[in-house]
């Protein structure tokens, strides 16, 4: 089948021609960059050199009608809702991994991200986490897919709110991440100059636009309204999202019920990997894949359960998981192109 | 004034070297180490080639009798307290950066640490955390400079639990360390290929020796028992803590009042720096230092209020903290050799 | 076909197994460790979890015996030569990571290594090098995989010296390497405290143990007499080798007889990837790959060529090319599993 | 002794700030910087916060006359030179970190650099070497500081060349540094992203600006014409340059004599450490610092001797040495405010 990477010059655009490159089913037959629009595209990047016969075309989606069946869109958010809507209109799938159509509510949208171009949409959005959308995914002809924060922190959490195991009030989640998640943006903050052995919050509390899509999908799980802190931190690394999530047990919950909760909900799922006990997640053994791994850990004296993830912000938090949505769009097994083993080191 | 530092070859020992090289009143008279007992500080050390003209002797206390006034004791804990106590008999005062006399209750230190070798000196030990021992560390004969994370942790959170305004039971405390914080020790887990951009938690939940610490003296702060959740985790850099602390407001309790709290504690402390609102503080601005920058977050909507600070583990945390209470120890202005400016870039 | 990977949990033999997983020919069906014999390899390496299905077993040749056609061996020199020689006297065929096979010269090694085990494998031995050896790898039953040094200065040089365009002395080599080419080694010298940020050179001059091993390859395709210069130094990284070669050209060679020689030698090469004019090699482009990027630089005003190459210390430089020999002694297309792009970022 | 910073929030200005803060002699009277004027520099640079007790002003010469005796301009090349005339015209000394007054010959400026704004000042010009130009460094008015990577190689090379120890001809250097020394610039080129873990050549061969600067000042050294390679690379940190200098002996020069000729053109010199035989200089040991290390190591068989240095480009190859030239023209002990140990680890 046929795809295009609209946006590929980003990360996370880079990222799906990587993962394209050696899926069994999906062929890149156009890449879109406004940039670098008629360069071909192992010019403009060395890692594809001699990997990917094509050259970049400008964002024109009209020109892709006819030539893919499927089209993945990696540009900011706003920007990407009018491209979404003729895509669509020109017969296209898509895989969207802006912002633009992960919040179910207008208002909320248009609080933390300004005016919705393209709101006729909502109806047909997923949203792409596949373990917890799957049914709605078959099919589908647009998916949202998740932020990178709000996957790393809604895998481990939602199968105890759902299960009605953790308080809904006073969830902290201190995130931390390689500076990839900002994109590629010539901005002095982001130079390694500034960040080499540096660690820095920013937007902390309520201020994160990953915050309210995190509450968006909890209170789905929980069928009651969670609330939670959000402290979201730069890594001085490139890749990898590190998350913990500090939870009060409801009176009554037991642990052990909340680990068979964990166990239960992805003993069957190929890319969540819920530790055994005793050990705990790292960055390197999810670094270049598709996998989340999940621990959890009680501190009995303090009344807290402490749930611990890691995955690449490239990967599961964006582009793997995309190319895995398409595969459930799709019904082929979720695993076709993402079978990677971490580098190690 | 003549000092020793005794286990100079660990990180903590060339750092308090490093420091001491630069003190306008200390003068380094002898420094020991078991491991390189003869070799030439600058031979063993390429960064103190030519700055400093001495050799490593082994750890005899009894040989630094009467050359020196006090000691910096910077070796493992349960091997620190034996030497502590020969060099207190020889009449030196000490600065221990050990575990052995940070924690007030036997019961305690033996369930986390073991046996206690030198418990005779319980009394005359003060915690060394100037900014809230000042009165104690005047004059005083033997300090147990603190952990590094309980530094990170305290310093934010104490004047909020002094003056009542947060919950003493669910506190969250979420931190993330530079490596030398383990120490040089040859051990897989420590080299740069399994660490270089990786990002991993240990000894997460209630399982760390400073989480006892930090509670000693959170309790004594608020005069009721306070109970935390401590997450421990490896930044892929070499220097540096950052803490997340996450704790809810009393009843009635104003984020302005907490934030009063902060200054009024701070105001005229010369290395913590509350920052004003917008601000968060990086690890980047305090690497080198003795300062620790501290800011507070409010997050109404989840009931939740956020602080945050940074050090280096190695200056406030460690060997610049010794110093600033040897300082205080003998009445001079605590800024003497520690008033550098953290390298940017 | 199934295979072995002998001692699979240093670093070139994770690198095996991850480069194996997604081999389509080949299937492992034994991994050894002494260390870790007895552990499933999930457990003892996480980013393998639901990966391989297998525990370590213990390094014994004579296990294998008809359960692989094919092992590999990634054992420390003097120690891989016995291994070997059960092996092949088992019927296996064999991929051997270690030196123990690349010199042909027994005095050469013994020089360098010390005694050596089991001489009477050396004229069964093939150098690994496809790009070099392809017609003697074709069948072959015993492989040496070279240096990860030696690969990234021979092909930018193996070109010139054959057409004689440079002069045979007075060649220097300046090398940068990731630490994991150190190996797993729990060493002082290779902590993250120690590194990061750091850089250093080390056996500088001629006293690395690949300089030899250059030497002898250089020698061959000159026909004649090579001396090199080498300084192989430790970047602040995991992955990767950038090398410098500088050489002289020959009285009356012509700079773009030059690049049509590395052209030439080239372009029919999968992994070899001779850059336009204009575009120097990063590591970025080949780290996690089998590919190794070249460049040549003319400074004409200093009668100076410059020879640039990147590729991945554990991919092209160990266990990438071992599969690439691996294929090629079956007929195989080389490029079997080895497909992978670059992460970028 | 009044100072004015021109040009203070770049890397170097930043850099030259840390270390007048710890100046006996000299007192920051006066900070400029165009794009943060008005701001007060602890607010635009938390490591500063507390520091100094200044706000930035615009760049402008006239505003600084009376108010300080020497100023440092720290602003790119052409744009420093207009500022410099200014400034001596309003009576202050210069110490300037471009490259407008390094190159003693106009044509080779107008070569590398384009049209020179004020060429009347270079007779007045010394060039900021101190270990070379002490005598007419003392009592300069304006006083041009060397670039990064000239410094890392002239001081171990020239020793060699005036004492005629190698040959002028074929000189091969090979340069890496941290990626602070492109200085702060909001380029993708310089984010983390790109460079975390990469490595890589740029304007390799005779390509870059300071090869002129180097052949300049080995030229001078030698006393007759000297032709350098210049390779400069990338390291995927901050600070510090490790350079590799290729030379080939004289006939019948005794590498005992170069080592000679090396020891005693530092044996006096603070900030230059030859290192005993079997030593190599490694990036740590001099990094914050204004030392540069050397080493020499001979590989008769290839007759080649290799010299390395390592060097901080912000301290000895920019501001640390800036500083050290002031000290040199008040006639200052020139280790004033500069003697700091590196940070280990």
């Amino acid at each position: 089948m046929k795809v295009a990477v609209v946006g590929a010059s980003g990360y996370t655009g880079l990222e799906l021609l990587r993962i394209l490159l050696r899926h069994p089913e999906l062929e890149i037959a156009a890449v879109t960059s406004e940039q670098r629009a008629g360069r071909p595209v192992g010019e403009a990047f060395a890692s594809l050199r001699g990997r990917l016969d094509l050259a970049f075309e400008a964002n024109d989606p009209a020109a892709l009608v006819g030539r893919v069946e499927l089209a993945f869109t990696a540009l900011p958010h706003a920007a990407s809702a009018p491209t979404v809507k003729a895509l669509r209109e020109g017969g296209m799938a898509v895989v969207d991994l802006s912002a633009d159509f992960r919040l179910r509510d207008l208002a909320t949208y248009e609080t933390w991200y300004g005016a919705h171009p393209a709101t006729e949409l909502f109806p047909e959005a997923v949203y792409g986490l596949p373990e917890l959308y799957r049914e709605a995914l078959a099919g589908a002809s647009l998916v949202a897919a998740p932020g990178c924060y709000p996957t790393g922190a809604l895998l481990p959490l939602v199968p105890l709110l759902r299960q009605g195991l953790v308080e809904t009030r006073g969830i902290h989640i201190d995130s931390k991440s390689g500076v990839s998640g900002a994109g590629r943006k010539a901005s002095e903050d982001l130079l390694l100059a500034e960040l080499d052995g540096n660690f820095k919050a920013y937007n902390a509390g309520y201020a994160h636009r990953h915050a309210p899509e995190i509450e968006q999908e909890a209170t789905a799980a929980a069928g009651e309204d969670v609330r939670v802190t959000f402290v979201p931190q730069l890594l001085p690394t490139t890749r990898g999202i590190a998350t913990s999530v500090y939870a009060r047990p409801r009176a009554g919950a037991a642990f052990a019920a909340a680990r068979a909760a964990l166990e239960a909900a992805y003993e069957s799922e190929p890319f969540v990997r819920v530790l055994p006990e005793g050990e705990l997640p790292t960055l390197q053994s999810v670094r270049g894949t598709n996998f989340c791994d999940v621990a959890l850990v009680e501190d009995a004296h303090n009344d807290t359960w402490v749930l611990l993830s890691t995955l690449d912000n490239l990967g599961k938090g964006a582009s793997g998981q995309a190319v895995q949505c398409a595969n459930a769009m799709r019904g082929w097994p979720e695993t076709l192109g993402l079978l990677e083993t971490a580098p190690m080191p």
